[in-house]
């Protein structure tokens, strides 16, 4: 069906949301050891913004996500890719229904961040920053669990309400404004005993290069994550990704766009 | 071939480099009046780093680029999509083939940049910071041309050797040096007497929200002229884009890996 020229070795599931898959997509390129282009992986790139709120769905008890999560699969298997990646956290509620028809090996986000905090992390109690829906599926309490750490759950109602105002902001196209609602949540993790964190939507991967005084505090990117356990299941030479972007702190620059206001710290 | 729910409406080739695709997907996101996801476009990227180089098959005078293009563009069309954008100036050398065999319109990104050089100059000595390729290709300058602008060409060779400089750095993964780089090319193009430059190879597009002190010098930004006419072209809402990422400008954030450290100011 495709030029073997031209066929894609990796198959990525975008657009939940696209900075977010942007975000990615830099990651994965910047992570690439290589000089020129064609030393990279050769990919595409499925940018369904369209699909329904995963969160939604997930707190609804209902699959409307997953017919077009199917699709895209499908689609990407019929394209060649021998893999495939999901930059959204939240949609792998449903990556046993996708991994079970596919040929092409979907490469687990969870799975990726747990390999990065056993690499990295000497103490033992993990925080999340995701979606009410992703913590609702579970899956990284699961994961994080069986890797021998602790989940740090913090107590405050504040810390999700901040989350949830990053995710919204980044969405929105608020940049900077996310990175301080983010920061102010990992703070509240870290007062709650937390020795490390999980970026565990990828929108707040967007801000990761932008978070100011995390004040030792270790900062797990679930993109960053997912992108060098794509390059080394393809076999390609991984390197830390230097001279990450970062958003303008410049004030003016972002726009608060709604009750996040409200909170500002 | 599609499923419906999921059909693309803008095709993108990508991956010529792989860094300045992700610029890219990143202003276009930036650049959608968009509040949530499913307001952005839907889209698909073909990521394909593995082309030929560009600039090498225009000098050496040959096609190598052209039937992966073309595969790539007949890959688009079986996709649906409605129109197909292309984030690699020199690959445009090969246009009209391209257009030709497309059921879908491809937006012509120096047909793009003059729509926005005509919206914004007052001026009318244009410089043009571009590959080698690009520039025997011509297209530029026919279009500036016929638009009643006047190309400006610095006659100094340190020019264009700075702007290769540049381009290869981006392509090797050092941004901020490209930015400095960039900078002296356009510090050139100033004191030649251009009133404004275009960057004309998206490579550079990388580092345009990171140049410091343009001296009022009017910079074009092809990547971000591509976008809006594609935005516009599907019928979506275009704003400025906001809060854009820059590199990081912190001494040792890059290396420069070859011939440029000669070159530093």
């Amino acid at each position: 069906m495709i030029d073997p020229g031209i066929r894609p070795q990796l198959g990525i599931i975008g657009g939940l949301g696209p900075l977010a898959s942007a975000d990615f997509y830099f990651k994965l390129t910047r992570m690439t050891e290589a000089l020129s282009d064609s030393e990279h992986v050769p990919a595409v790139i499925l940018s369904v913004p369209q699909l329904p709120d995963r969160t939604e769905a997930i707190l609804g008890n209902h699959d409307g996500p997953l017919a077009p999560l199917q699709a895209a699969v499908s689609t990407l298997n019929a394209l060649g890719v021998a893999c495939i990646a999901m930059p959204c956290n939240t949609a792998h509620h449903w990556y046993g229904q996708l991994a079970a028809d596919s040929r092409a090996e979907i490469i687990h986000i969870g799975d990726a961040v747990v390999t990065e905090i056993r690499r990295s992390l000497n103490g033992s109690r993990v925080a999340n920053l995701a979606t009410r829906g992703t913590l609702v599926s579970g899956f990284y309490q699961d994961r994080i669990a069986a890797a021998g750490f602790d989940l740090c759950l913090p107590a405050s109602a504040e810390f999700q309400e901040r989350v949830d105002s990053a995710i919204a902001l980044v969405k929105g196209g608020s940049i900077a404004d996310a990175a301080t609602e983010t920061e102010r949540a990992l703070h509240l993790a870290q007062l709650a005993g937390a020795d490390a964190a999980v970026l565990g939507c990828t929108e707040l991967s967007v801000v990761a290069a932008s978070l100011n005084d995390t004040n030792r505090l270790i900062v797990f990117d679930s993109n960053a994550a997912l992108a060098r356990a794509c390059l080394t299941r393809l076999g390609f030479g991984v390197q830390e990704a230097r001279g990450l972007l970062t958003a303008s702190r410049l004030p003016g620059q972002d726009r608060l766009p709604w009750r996040a206001t409200q909170q500002a710290l």
